[in-house]
């Protein structure tokens, strides 16, 4: 019998061999670190039979799918802990899901659990976790599957939901036997270090007709240092939350009246964006583009010819306009802009083009408002209005290459700015699309052309782009290891041609221009939200939107520090005198809490010697320095 | 008899005394500049006799009244002229209008007018006009006036409308007669320098389902230094006209597609609003002021509370948004903003304010959209989508005057910088208003006296406030006369009343505070609209989109140019190096249309010398000057 192995060759070996054995034959290593088989692209248990042809390949903790598989036999674990400790409970699902794994279940009728009993629970997971348990498979009949699960209500509903042709699978753990397809890890003691996290109501199915169960949340890790690590990472979240910072530092404000989704910016906000644009604004008119602005209504004949109207309908918010008279009204429709693109397109066709004007770069602050069911908005994560850093770029198709390599020279150096590192995805052509093979060719090949001279790997999303062309799209990760999609570069064969742009070519023919769109920051707002989270708030000192808080000590050092003030504005800086009648411990403790980036103390010798006492909101105090030397720490990081 | 003149003095006269008795019963000087009276308000003729007790006010060139009176007769002139040349002409109304007259007319069959007539037309006037020919008042029946009319079908119609009580004047001129109220001037000497100026049909009545008769248009001053003051004032407008200039300097575009009345800014016209929104920018915060930025739609429920839904209502844009699911939908009703100030409102109520933190200024760059109907939509200068200048201080009452005293040296600081004149008036309570009597009396005496406090005089506007406050409105002089409403100081009571805003005063109690709306520039798109016509496009050194035009004389002198256009760059300036294959005349031509402050011109002489040849639009050419010398100038030009 021969099986086939992940790197191609071939293996002989006897018949009813394990995938189990199959590790062993490669090495004692693999062997002992064996959780599971792929065989022929299904997941298995170890003690899987391979046959003859079989592709067969070992999950392992380093495996993509070994963590997945460890958490899902976590939820067992914990099944099991709870079978003990609360006799008659009743089970629902437990998969596992992203960064950990749950279980639903009903209590027996009187008890309850908390997060106070999750120690207990935890100790009895434990327990059986240090005793290798077993965890073994077997195939069972409907009517015996039926018999075993007599006492659980809701398996018998899941057993009476599968396919007469389905093979009908439990997995018994110790006293817990669960209907499940499996695989799981052999034993127990292949579990990892586990946390209890979270406790909630769900309801059965997600059906709010149904019963509402209790979902026990769990996170499991190989290792203790990874455990402790996303613990660690998950408190830092809470703490950075954008929306509580956003408040504490008076960033933005939600309020219900004013609707879902739209929030408004307050002054240090409002600093905080101007300053980003500003940046940007300045970097890009060096790398060759030139801002327009653009209407945020437009009529829906515009949406018409865009094929928004017709694709993205539901996501816009449409009007009535009389563009009669009083007596005679005549109603057109307009839309609100989801999008700046035609715009930008009713832009490039208000002038002939020759090939010498290409590329042509315009961008655009523009604010869009897009449907989003008020369920799912997230302070500044997801809101139905925002603004993009958005740019189209119009140039011909020998020029898409280096306009690409260009955005993501682009991308590094905003990005690295930030301290952001980041990953590249190419989006290649969906089943249904437009554009001509050639196109899509020449399109693809150019990203990863350009991905290849910048030196940046990227992963194949296949089928992924938008059915207009394919695209780049960026995912930064963050200060505590999340990822955020922010940038993206899409080619767009749809827009160049129901406007029906051109540009005369150099054998003075007409061409239809290639057109880009492309977001650096995506939306200002959701990256000033990632910014914060990012920083936890303690924002660069260029881009704080406080950058200095001068203290005096006593009613007779406010004039100096008055002075210092206007000192530090005159060089560009952001800073707030102050000096309400507090002690300067509570002032110092203010500053701090602002995150603003440098306090400045004076009092009797600053002000007689001409110096400033600094301190840095991390570093802490850094002793009296000369005026000069600290007015040039501002001036530096002005724009 | 007595009769009493404007000064409040009385004057003893004998019975049947006219007007023009009393004119010269003041004095041989005012006999002869005498045009018309003014009897207890009603505007007669010179020859109209004054009774016991009437105020008799007599109107000449210098009145306000006499120009519109003397523009008046000059319509009958025309009349009286056509009559002579188109025998058998119909004539429907001829008023004086705003800069000069017209007549509507139906000409005899196979007749026409165009402005090739215009000179024979002038010339019969002018002769009409020497010889000083009487313009005669008479009273008439009904019959009599059927009678005298029976060949004009027109003004026969008029005078069935006539009232049954009403008197029926009619005045002759030569062989023309008029039905008309009057008065006028008392011959033909006394109507001034005049001009036809163009000819186009009008429905009789405004009525699409009239006869289209032809309309005469003309203009007419007392001095022909006046007239052609005009005639110049006219033409430059023209020249000047902003969606010409617009058009041809790159600022911005119109497509019909797209909607009405919402321009697209092209890069020069982004650039110019930038640069004007940093300037207002930096000067705010300079000024105490902090920027907000809010949404563009809001719930209806803010529009409820801010009055706009019930009162703003046709002017604003509404629609649905579903705040449920797709399977159980729950609309809201949103409208997209026209003011900025139920934002500004929401953000002041996110806090705690103490009298300490007062006053509070807000600015916003706020895009609103207003409705407007297609048929007034005009350029920038009227657009149904602007940027306004927003700003709303929220102060306690005793802050008021400081404030709009703050707010009045503002405009005069920016309106200076553009050497715009301004008058100011004030608009008092209207019969229809909130707030108490106390209210109006503080709101309004705190705008007199901050007018007094600036040096700035006011006209009153009785009782044209807001129905929410009195308000002080701006208007500027542009270079060729003309004016501008721009500015607008608003108190408003309304807004914190509904919305509910309070402070704490310094005795802890709770108050409301004061708030004033304020613009300066008004809509930032309309005031670049202004300035485009006010500089007739060159706009000044740090304003202009492109600053300078670097010109290489020859292929080899093009990396000189580049490298100077770096240096130009790294002192913020707006450069654009035309490197194009092109005669060094044709550029300085287009540098020159394109109304570019400065070209520099670089040839053998210049990279050699490291010189520059510097050319500045206006004065032409400057002669060479050493690069460091002109680096100067664009680098104080930068913001």
């Amino acid at each position: 019998m021969n099986i086939v192995l992940p790197d191609g060759s071939a293996k002989e070996l006897e018949d009813g061999t394990t995938v189990a054995d199959v590790a062993a034959s490669i090495g004692a290593g693999l062997a002992r670190a064996a959780l599971a088989g792929i065989v022929n692209d299904e997941p298995v248990d170890l003690d899987a039979v391979v046959s003859d042809g079989d592709s067969v390949a070992i999950v392992t903790a380093k495996s993509d799918e070994g963590l997945d598989l460890m958490r899902h036999s976590a939820a067992h674990l914990l099944a099991a802990a709870l079978t003990d400790l609360y006799p008659g409970v009743k089970f629902g699902v437990g998969p596992a899901i992203e960064n950990g794994f749950y279980y639903d279940i009903e209590l027996p009728e009187g008890a309850s659990v908390s997060p106070d009993d999750f120690a207990a629970i935890e100790a009895r997971m434990a327990e059986i976790a240090k005793s290798e348990a077993k965890i073994v498979r077997r195939e069972v009949t409907r009517d015996e599957a039926r018999e075993i699960f007599a006492a659980q209500p809701l398996k018998l509903e899941l057993i009476d939901e599968l396919g007469e042709d389905e093979t009908i699978s439990i997995y018994q753990l110790g006293d817990f036997t669960d209907l499940c397809r499996g695989p799981h890890v052999p034993d127990t003691g292949k579990i990892g270090a586990f946390k209890l996290t979270k406790v909630a109501g769900a309801y059965w199915k997600g059906d709010s007709e149904r019963d509402m169960l209790t979902r026990i949340y769990g996170t499991a890790f190989f290792s203790k240092k990874d455990l402790e690590e996303h613990l660690h990472n998950l408190e830092e979240a809470e703490k950075r939350d954008h929306r509580k910072l956003g408040r504490e530092l008076g960033i933005y404000m939600m309020e219900p009246m004013a609707g879902v989704g739209l929030p408004l910016y307050l002054p240090k906000g409002a600093r905080v964006i101007r300053t980003l644009q500003e940046w940007l604004r300045r970097d890009l008119y060096e790398r060759g583009y030139e801002e327009v602005i653009t209407p945020h209504i437009y009529n829906a004949d515009v949406w018409k010819t865009s094929g928004h109207y017709g694709f993205y309908h539901e996501n816009m918010y449409f009007f009535q306009i009389n563009e009669g008279t009083d007596e005679e009204p005549r109603y057109s429709e307009y839309g609100v802009k989801p999008m700046n693109c035609p715009g930008h397109v009713i832009i490039y066709k208000n002038d002939l083009h020759s090939y010498r004007d290409l590329p042509l770069r315009y961008f655009e602050f523009g604010t869009v408002y897009r449907h989003e069911m008020s369920g799912v908005v997230h302070g500044l994560l997801r809101a139905r209005g925002f603004t993009q850093d958005d740019a189209h770029i119009f140039c011909t198709k020998e020029q898409v290459v280096d306009e690409v390599v260009a955005i993501l020279e682009l991308v590094d150096y905003i990005m690295g700015t930030f301290g952001f590192t980041y990953e590249a995805e190419i989006s290649t052509r969906p089943d249904k699309s437009i554009g001509t093979d050639d196109m899509w060719e020449h399109a693809t090949e150019s990203l990863k052309e350009a991905c290849a001279r910048r030196g940046l790997a990227y992963d194949i999303n296949e089928g992924d782009g938008a059915f207009y062309g394919p695209k780049i799209d960026i995912k930064v990760k963050d200060a505590i290891g999340r990822t955020w999609q922010c940038s993206t570069v899409q080619i767009d064969f749809n827009m160049p041609m129901r406007f029906g742009l051109t540009y005369r070519t150099e054998d003075n023919t007409e061409e239809t221009p290639w057109m880009l769109h492309r977001a650096i920051f995506g939306s200002i707002e959701r990256f000033l939200g990632i910014l914060i989270e990012h920083y936890a708030g303690a924002l660069p000192l260029w881009l704080a939107p406080v950058q200095v808080a001068v203290i005096p000590i006593a009613d007779r050092h406010k004039e100096a520090a008055a002075e210092f003030a206007g000192e530090l504005k005159a060089a560009g800086g952001r800073v707030e005198v102050m000096d309400a009648n507090e002690p300067m411990k509570v002032k110092i403790a203010k500053a701090q809490s602002q995150k603003i980036p440098y306090m400045i103390v004076m009092g009797d010798k600053e002000v007689e010697e001409r110096l400033v006492s600094v301190r840095e909101r991390s570093e802490g105090d850094l002793g009296q320095w000369d005026r000069a030397k600290f007015i040039d720490v501002i001036r530096d990081a002005a724009l």
